[in-house]
């Protein structure tokens, strides 16, 4: 057995094992329920401001991070299970690494976003951040996936999540940018520290697993569960920690008609561009989610409906073509092999909503906000700063977030080139059974590429007795 | 390349590009945030009411708004998911045409339920009725399923939601009815004008067709994904506009224990029913979900648990009675050609339910709704009416729904039948790759049925080269 | 036609008209809608208390009543599908019997929890646990999964729902414990009562079916969903019926952690127990919910994050070991076959999380809850009992349960062996085609298993013509 195997008996154990245990002694030493958590603390809580048990932060927020939660686990689980022989992978990795990062997250943006007499507070706020900073980590998953081991996908995640905190500190708290839904902190971050993480590990011989980088008609029914579940229950996401009241009903609103516009824009381009006039599932599977990214910094502001259509319309056009014209020139220019497209989905609808939330900040106005405006921009309702410098802000925080993406994909990836991590040979990239203990396909056959696989990996670490599920 | 060519190359980019680009431009000139969604409006009602964020309506609807929208993009685009090669179109021509319907269904119903002020003002309850008036586009759907091109579904679906919003004008506001789970406005309305199009376009020679107008083993399951979410959140559905307090807790739960009910007697009629005492996936998938159906007018009433569950049980016989008995006959009696049996899950639950609900309303009192009844009976409360009128009223909708189906459908359907929108050949029809670009079916093999369509494909449409994904 | 004959054409109907019919029976005598949700009643609760349409439990209980009802039929259903040949029968019995057992458990819980005046009142929550005891029975069916006819598990349903409402009348009123997310009332009691009935049902020539008991690749992946489902939506589950405020939020936080860390000790162990260090899918489908499962009872208590955390990690490893060791002895010493190996997902970690609760009960202070004792250990809280008698009274719940679910499934195990029932022969274990018509697995093949099966059918059956779907 070399270092370089990708056998897993005993590295995933230690990794595992390791990392929960200092997640369990970091919990231990550093985190708190919050006042609306902690039984004495609810009730001293109760009894001081003559509340009700009704008014319990949980009956408005945990609607919303369910949602989120099933976005999470479900949505980005199956929109990668689109490959013919990765879906274990997909929905099992994507539980893995997310499972690790809303711990990670915890602790990580607790330390940034302030300690409580040392302590880091949680409840279902925290929890909601802590899926959002993991859908960060699930993005640049999409970038890199079928190429990487479940070890190298923890260590990315270990440190992505990190990094993660630190520029969503510098966005929300240093600069005071506005990003509840995420485009520059969850999309834009995710999107291209995925894509050079993904330049990192670039595999010239990639095409020895060309065959296995396609769909088959069930997997894209798979696929198509994860597809829905993230475009129906965005809404959700990006309200999901806006303020209470018209701010979550009217981000939620506003990604409602992106969404919708962006579904029509995507199936007419994808007739448009695709072969003979017929739709191509890559683009319904992912471009009709991109007004949801587009409407992540700006959901929240007075974007009015048909605003948020005109956004939703544009990510829908920019999601497809870069999906028929920008991928193929990533990969073969910058080498940059994006499995997922997250280019195309998160990557440029990412950038594309930080404008949009730009430039909507910059034209905020009392008149159309009234007493609103502290909400969404309280620095410009405090008089602090004008509503042009507030756009300034958001500008800034787009170039910070590519910058600390690039920056952050750079180290990190060569971090993750470590031999020690088993990587997946070029010849058995986008395949299950070097990681999974794989059925066959259908009752009855011995599945034959199961079988080759396992000769392979049996020489690629030295074993001797196959034995099959 | 003729004008009756399925090529959507040109068709549906411009189609989808201009409906969209209309809604955006009413929407710009016709559509405001509603004062629980505007910033600065709420913050007046707040400071006026001495009100609090908490109480925004956005809480107290937009749960069963998801769970709405789940069943409207999961149960549909899934339920239909079934045939063994139309599972792309079932959930992707789902996603489109309710992307388009709910859209239009907030301009439609906006305008008919009263402008403001020359706008249409929208919030989560806009969004709930949006998403109902789509579910009934989508029934329409059923009942066409294989046999048309996403052009002639846009089509239809710009038409049918502007009656449906006229029909569901004068049932709820002309009439005064009582229909908050849809029974008549969105079931009966929606099933009998999608049977009417099909019967306008019958096709004598669909038996060419046949052998792939039927499921496949993992088809089977992915249909029964959405059968069960729709099962589910029935409850939701049906309470998702009604009163707040007692109404929507009761209406809940009623079509709970209606669902209930309805499971078990289908389970009994399918073995009874199908072949050698066997049960039949398209009872299951089908005839299960009456009994949500059949309490959507009852469902807010004082119908009682016992009530409730009478209805589903009846509903449920009534369906696997259809389906083993009334659709042979339909087909080759009335040349309706039903795919889903809409008629069976939609049109005869629908009218049951529309039944129910009148008795139900016949027999209101004050002693059994005391000061509730100005929630479910306004008219009967204020003395304007007596309870037997409003079962009066009842019956009438019925009726007017019923006609303005049929009118709608038939009217609608010679427009669709029009050979410019591109309808598939009798030997295309329930076929994937007609419009889409299908992978094979598993890893490994050519897909040989994907070969010979691409053949008659290319043989319709004139083009030379074949390119397979 | 011999007694013991599969075919359902007489009995399934008899049996579901039969129950369906004493159960509309019932409730039109005994069940009332509870003040929350009869028109009358809670519209003069409001006048009375000067109250509001929003302080209706509804609004606080139906979003987790939701998600409790997505585990029961998608959770429960899907995590089943894994067997290659017995999707219909696992989604589509788990609906069956999970149909009836939630109205069959309104009314014994109702019974057991205390008639109003000769009623029993319904509402959300008894909805809620409704659902809860039909989960318990779900646990069961997943021990004789594919061994048993529908009339079987409908039997099973009529007495375990009946004795699990006993069991829990016996735990929460008459012993005073705490087990909100049920590790003891659902977990423990369905997993032992399941296990001794397959007990009771062992076959010992099951090898005839065992090329069909392992999964497929679909087949674990439409399994997946419903891991996930259930992964997700565990922290609705465990606080659903907790009291309002602090300990619904608490609860959900607690299961989310408890989740976390117990699938990455799962990974863990998966890795390390299966085949050349390859993750095992059916420790990833069962035992990363154990931590959901383990935090049933203290959930709800003081448990801290990070004690949440080890619970969840311990519970993983408890499992996977369990998979890996304890089921083939359970299989070759105890001749129990547990199909879903609902001993390592359910029992074992019951027990664990039954401890757990036991001690932590035991070192509840009142410096630590405040006035929020009151809400978890109200009897403490009194000063009737002491915190160390609180456990101990947690302890005695659980041995109490043992006893129930042993002696319940032994006497319940026999009565299902009736040959009347129709259990499937040794050699159609784990075959859909026995109970349901079947379609082949790919289109344009005759599926050749489904004709061997319904060959050996028609021989048992006794009938002449075959006809396929």
């Amino acid at each position: 057995m070399t270092e370089a195997s990708t056998n897993m008996r005993l590295k995933l154990p230690i990794v595992c094992f390791i990392l929960q245990i200092i997640l369990i002694i970091l919990f231990g030493v550093l985190v708190q329920y919050d006042d609306e958590v902690d039984a004495r603390k609810w009730h001293e809580h109760l009894s001081k401001h003559n509340s009700s048990d009704y008014d319990n932060d949980f009956y408005y927020r945990y609607p919303s991070f369910q949602d989120v939660h099933v976005m999470i686990f479900i949505g980005f689980g199956f929109l990668m299970t689109f490959l013919q022989r990765y879906g274990f992978s997909s929905v099992g990795f994507n539980f893995l690494i997310a499972a690790f990062a809303l711990q990670w997250a915890t602790l990580m943006q607790g330390f940034f976003h302030g300690m409580h007499g040392g302590k880091i507070h949680i409840g279902v706020e925290s929890m909601i951040n802590a899926d959002f900073c993991t859908g960060s980590v699930l993005i640049s998953f999409g970038a890199v996936l079928g190429k990487t081991s479940p070890i190298q996908l923890l260590v990315m995640a270990l440190f992505e999540v990190t990094l993660f905190a630190v520029n969503e500190f510098i966005l929300l708290s240093a600069l005071g940018a506005k990003d509840a839904g995420g485009s520059m902190t969850i999309h834009t971050f995710g999107a291209y520290f995925g894509l050079i993480v993904a330049r990192v590990l670039y595999r010239p011989n990639l095409d020895k697993s060309k065959h296995r980088n396609s769909s088959v008609y069930h997997s894209d029914l798979f696929a198509m569960i994860g597809t829905i579940y993230l475009w129906m229950f965005w809404p959700s996401f990006n309200s999901a920690v806006t303020a209470h009241g018209d701010d979550q009903h009217r981000t939620a609103l506003n990604t409602y008609y992106s969404l919708a516009a962006c579904t029509l824009s995507t199936y007419g381009m994808s007739a448009l561009t695709a072969h003979d006039g017929k739709l191509d599932m890559v683009h319904i599977q992912n471009a009709a989610l991109a007004g949801g990214v587009a409407a992540g910094t700006a959901g929240e502001m007075m974007l009015t409906p048909y605003g948020s259509m005109i956004v939703g319309f544009l990510a829908g056009i920019v999601s497809v073509l870069g999906f028929k014209f920008l991928s193929p020139i990533l990969e073969e220019k910058l080498k940059i092999q994006d499995t997922c497209g997250v280019h195309n989905l998160h990557g440029m609808p990412g950038v594309l909503g930080a404008i949009v939330g730009a430039v909507t900040a910059a034209l905020a106005s009392s008149d159309v906000y009234g007493d609103g405006m502290a909400d969404v921009f309280p620095d410009v309702a405090s008089g602090d700063v004008e509503a042009s410098f507030q756009g300034i802000r958001q500008a800034i925080s787009l170039a910070v977030t590519l910058g600390m993406a690039i920056l952050g994909g750079l180290i990190v990836g060569f971090i993750m080139k470590l031999p020690v991590f088993g990587a997946p040979p070029d010849t058995l990239c986008y395949e299950d059974s070097i990681f999974w203990e794989v059925p066959g396909a259908e009752e009855g056959h011995e599945d034959q590429l199961t079988t080759v696989v396992s000769a392979e990996t049996e020489k690629l670490n030295g074993q001797d007795e196959p034995e099959h599920y």
